[in-house]
């Protein structure tokens, strides 16, 4: 099967993201089998580019996705889509299901989409995405969009894994905006205003500038363009797509690539180790050595980091 | 400090909780200070009521905490609120704290207000709040209420540390509330219409009572009722408050309320054990001997598995 996901089929592709999804046991083998394909080890470049797309709802993620990945067609690259749901910790993200069956390019075989629910537990986004992000990349994509509706701390988690992240935008989202303008300012490497034909998408930008200009930033520091799209028509799409290609240049260049992807490596490998070792401390005995521990804090026998002392002294 | 907290100074108690917020080193201590009047181990009833309130933007969280409040006062029970704000990782929660000096309890002594701001980390409700609770409890409130817009996961994350969840709804929400569906069914012990006296209300108590009545639920359990209130005017905080006795009672009677307890210091003993971990691997040589697996990880030469288990193995 990795083997047919290499050469491109969309079916073992989904097959392989499948297990990433459900944690399958044979998880452990396929990402042996992925491992020297992995960040470009075989290719010239390095690997598939990981552009993060994030906004409020609302401000048009779906429509922008499809205008970045004709777009990214034209230019005959192969793109991946990972669409991320947040709010669907139980449904396994039928919702956006949905918009990807009406998708321009479901038939395009030079576009893989799929949309993941982020699990009801914690770090769901940040366990299961990366491995997706890992199988894309051993298939040869040349890009690949993760998007994911900007709210809780999703984007954050999703600009942690990007290599380049693009911030959404749209004039008339009232207290929306206000609301994420803390949280978006230091995740964007590209800000895009959508729906640029609307009244007040000037102000946005200016206001958004205005914000930026006030951030500090380091000399050499990438400078994040503030673009306008009207995804629906496809305005704006290509110099979306020349501003990703520009950060990526600068972010390979600065070192900033390498940093971000020992990052995003590390947090991947942390999960993993995490969940192991949760499931370690949950089958010491029948109750779980855990729930011990935790009775003892109930009983006010033990504070909990004398509690968390223990359960690591095992 | 500990002694003052525990006499109910406000000014002490707020003090502790900005060492949760910002991890200081004498953290340990507090906690373990704290730790022989945990959980009501000190006190003739089971320590503070944790009572979580959730609900999508717009429904009238802030309204139904103070209509909330007022009762609860009314009982002459004190109170503690702790608003936790998952969409600001960054900002320290500045738009929750112009709503709580707003509020018309802030002067009675009676009532402990707190916002905090959820962490740009993973983990960051899960882990502060825990013990922003710890707190509270052993100053003796009767009742804590968690408030959190319900987005992203923090819902869910609320839910887990809850004694009893409330949800609410309002008519008039459209999307808002169909993608909630999901994960709100799961979680809610209490379920409360607010804005009842808009158009809509009933519908969409009905629709609710009709998904509730799908859900399987073993014999003995308890069945979340569906309440409607006016929150500006205070109309219905009463049957709430009653509604959160029953389910406290059922909750004690049925064993449930340990089982909650025990998972939520187990999640809590978890985050801090994680935390340390974290420091660990991160601190073996100046890169971290964590940065090296990443970088290992990322050149192809093992998977993140085999590099898990290596940071485990040390």
């Amino acid at each position: 099967m990795v083997a047919r996901a290499r050469e491109g089929e969309a079916r073992a592709i989904g097959r392989l993201i499948s297990q990433v999804e459900d944690d399958a046991p044979q998880l452990r083998e396929v990402m042996a089998a992925l491992a020297p394909h992995a960040g470009g080890a075989d290719r010239a470049d390095r690997g598939a580019h990981v552009v993060g797309l994030t906004g409020s709802p609302g401000v048009g993620k779906s429509t922008s996705t499809n205008a970045l990945v004709a777009e990214l067609r034209r230019r005959d690259l192969r793109v991946g889509v990972l669409a991320i749901d947040p709010s669907s910790p139980y449904s396994g993200g039928a919702l956006l299901g949905d918009r990807i069956r009406m998708s321009e390019h479901a038939t395009d075989p030079g576009v893989f989409i799929r949309s993941m629910a982020a699990r009801g537990h914690l770090g769901g986004v940040s366990r299961a995405t990366p491995q997706a992000l890992r199988v894309l990349d051993a298939a040869g994509f040349d890009v690949v969009l993760v998007e994911t509706v900007g709210v809780g701390q999703s984007e954050v988690e999703i600009a942690r894994l990007a290599d380049t992240t693009i911030v959404l935008l749209a004039p008339g989202m009232g207290d929306g905006i206000q609301a994420a303008k803390a949280g978006i300012l230091e995740i964007g490497d590209v800000y895009v205003v959508n729906k640029a034909d609307r009244d007040g998408a000037d102000q946005v930008r200016r206001d958004l500038r205005s914000m930026l200009a006030l951030a500090e930033r380091r000399e050499g520091a990438w400078k994040p363009p503030i673009l306008k799209t009207v995804a629906s028509e496809g305005t704006g799409a290509a110099e979306v797509v020349d501003a990703v290609d520009a950060h990526r240049a600068w972010a390979e260049e600065s070192g900033e690539l390498g940093r971000r992807r020992v990052r995003r490596a590390r947090d991947e490998i942390e999960a993993i180790a995490m969940a192991a070792l949760r499931e370690r401390w949950g089958a010491v005995d029948e109750g779980g050595r855990i729930d011990e521990l935790a009775s003892s804090v109930i009983a006010g026998d033990a504070d909990p980091y004398a509690a968390a002392d223990r359960l690591l002294g095992e």
